[in-house]
């Protein structure tokens, strides 16, 4: 299938990157490409610039937000959270209506010293946000509790043991991205069922940084033993 | 040495018996003994009365929490989180100077439909109001992110492979809370490091509260693989 990718980032260019192994047609979104394109800085995480990355990537297509939504089949949203309604908007709705919006993105604001705050919770999400914003995507949460390296390949950790979360008001969305989830190698799969179940996991991200900044490393993720 | 656990429902009953068994003298703290005692009724969750509890169980003693607190060389704070500064005052700042309190309570708000939300949250945490308003206490936070039952009996999930996490700004206090943990039987404790990290595990009820309806069961617990 078509998929496309808005974003341009780690996460992005991960599961870009992952989706081509897996056989499927990608293209990473971005504002501007020829923007995009000129960046030559290397970012604050020690990531090349994107045109060099496409180097060592050349199946991996650059498009628009507009045009890469477009010809999609299936959207996946690895923006910035800050960023993400602004991205969709770009992508306009008329290209995402219809379609299943794997939504990646978590809610942090980095705007204060100290880790990350989340600027919407509790009683609303992201997710929820966005699934409001675009009433006609099928919006599933799901793979925003882990790094990127993990999210598309979870037999890094405990013999692929950990688990994973999907939350989403549409069932038949959630099983697409289920089986995307089970071609990427996830087995323990938890469908913690509505959209709103999202407050959950993106609630997780502030004990997430921390054990980030205990641990020393983002290579571990949360298996939930029962 | 003798413990105070402040509360008498079912996380303060379960602590206080575990307690006993690893051959500690264990008060039970409330508000009015007489009334507690007088209860005749058994609550929603199916815990019967305290009286009749403390048939099976002898050996916990009940008494104020201002007389608990006061004879107590460590504190447990088992009270709900909506009422844990109200019973901590009772106790009575003098009587809680200088001790260790082992904080087990989540800033839960069940006051309206749906899931319970937080009453503090992101940029504060209940452990961090507490040590607040007893500034010479030493507040450790651990142990509020599973059932009472696996508090206490780790081993009953993943052969004892499940996770614990602490945050304290004081070493000593954190280092007596994690002794009591091993001696409970835990042996993946993380040390999330100072007190302010508490807003992460808090943060974790969510969805913790999600995955036991999901899962239909409160008997899990998170395990951070790495």
């Amino acid at each position: 299938v078509r998929i496309a990718v808005l974003g341009t980032g780690i996460v992005a260019r991960t599961v870009g990157a992952a989706l081509v192994r897996l056989g499927e047609e990608v293209t990473l979104g971005t504002r501007d490409v020829e923007a995009t394109l000129a960046r030559t800085d290397t970012d604050v995480m020690g990531n090349v610039p994107l045109a060099r990355w496409r180097e060592e990537n050349p199946a991996v297509r650059l498009d628009t937000y507009r045009r890469a939504t477009a010809d999609a089949d299936l959207v996946v949203n690895a923006t910035a959270g800050s960023s993400s309604l602004a991205a969709l908007h770009a992508a306009g709705a008329e290209n995402l209506a219809g379609k299943v919006l794997l939504d990646l993105a978590n809610p942090l604001d980095h705007s204060a010293d100290g880790p990350p705050t989340l600027f919407v919770k509790d009683t609303d999400s992201l997710a929820e946000q966005i699934q409001r914003a675009f009433p006609d995507t099928r919006v599933v949460k799901s793979l925003n509790t882990m790094s990127a390296h993990l999210m598309v390949a979870p037999g890094a950790l405990a013999d692929g043991g950990t688990s994973v979360f999907t939350s989403g008001d549409d069932p038949s969305a959630k099983q697409v991205v289920t089986e995307l989830l089970h071609r990427l190698g996830w087995r323990d799969v938890i469908d913690l069922g509505d959209l709103s179940t999202a407050r959950g996991t993106e609630m997780l991200l502030p004990v997430w940084v921390r054990l980030w900044q205990a641990l020393g490393t983002g290579h571990f993720n949360f298996a939930v033993a029962r």
